[in-house]
């Protein structure tokens, strides 16, 4: 049983001042849950219907009917098992390969599904400015699915990042060099920027190489920032 | 103002079934009416705060307040001006270059995005299953942007359309041939399959060459398909 406390507590976390002050955040449904269970992450509490329980062995579930699930859960349609989960202190690591910035992005669905093609490319870490949309936010969650497990993301002032940083610079832009003619080298850092703006004039001067995507049609305005950065991901990866 | 009866039908063109009772969809935001008036499709009402007004020089538009907007639009934040859009019978074009086949893709906000993609890399024409989300669905129009008005989007029995087509059909699979070891001709058909089964087994049987996004990170399950058809169109079209 879910009691009134832990309905109010799991509803709070909507807020990011309520995960930063409780620091949790939520995770729904079967497979993330399996991909969490598997995770570093540290589970507070797990809430699940008795069907979920029946397939998993996993100890100190709370048992919660579906109506209950309906109460607590952020979805349309809940998915059997919800847990609280502990939010990692991400420290900025020094890696190799692809360092994806990201410089005040807005959407959740755009966050979580440059989260998931991170994944896919093999990119480890990603550093967002402050002002970019918290990871544990649901609908980042949701959309980033089981990779937001996965990728080291932290938020610093990517100014006092950017001014360290000695591997070469890219930045997308829409007028910028075809990144079909260009070599890329195996350790860089792309700096994707805001979905209206692009990247901001103080993170500009930071850049080595203003990189595009040709625009063929020639009559759409923009990508949209996760396309974009998906097939950055991928011509460089390749 | 806005009249009880006209809030009615605005508000009710949210459901499919109403859209084809009336042959009518709506379409907000300066932005896009702005290139709704340069394209050919029919405006049957334009409803506009006194702002947008002063702007725009166009005739026979419905003077609203911002409280009016509120109760018309689907948009949390309503954008100055809502029209309603006369549907265009869209029939299937015989177009050299690309043409994108829909195979059962569910999310408004993936067949939105791949219509903006499409604009980008100059493909006109997207073939929908008829299970595949309705274009003039609201959210579908909000992502897509003004490329919805440059695509031809049909739906169509897909077996019906795929055994007449003579050009190569390429599918996009989790487990195919790598695409950066393709080949493509300038003539060509892509299928894109749904979010959580791919194409289906009737669909897949007019496929001549499955075709994949290469795993580098090997872990991510699978890329969203919008992400995943931004990256096919991009490496087809270069």
């Amino acid at each position: 049983m879910v009691t009134k406390k832990q309905i109010k507590l799991i509803k709070s976390l909507a807020f990011k001042k309520n995960r930063i002050k409780h620091q949790l955040f939520v995770v729904e449904g079967h497979k993330i849950v399996a991909e969490l269970l598997d995770s570093n992450y540290e589970i507070v509490s797990l809430f699940a219907t008795i069907d979920w329980i029946s397939k998993n062995s996993v100890n100190n579930v709370i048992q919660v009917t579906n109506s209950d699930l309906s109460r607590i859960s952020n979805q349309k349609s809940p998915n059997e098992v919800l847990a609280l989960v502990k939010i990692k202190k991400n420290q900025i690591l020094h890696l190799d390969g692809i360092t994806l910035v990201l410089d005040n992005i807005n959407d959740p669905g755009n966050l979580g599904t440059i989260v998931r093609a991170c994944d896919w490319f093999g990119v480890k870490q990603i550093i967002c400015s402050r002002d970019t949309v918290d990871i544990y936010n649901p609908k980042v969650v949701q959309s980033a699915m089981g990779s937001l497990l996965r990728i080291n993301v932290s938020y610093t002032d990517l100014s006092d990042y950017l001014r360290n940083v000695s591997k070469p610079i890219y930045g997308a832009y829409m007028h910028g060099d075809n990144i079909l003619d260009m070599e890329f080298p195996k350790d860089l850092c792309l700096i994707m920027g805001n979905e209206a703006h692009g990247i901001s004039t103080e993170i500009s001067q930071y850049i080595d190489y203003q990189s595009s995507i040709r625009n063929i049609g020639n009559s759409a305005e923009s990508l949209n920032v996760a396309m974009a950065t998906s097939i950055f991901l991928y011509e460089i990866s390749n």
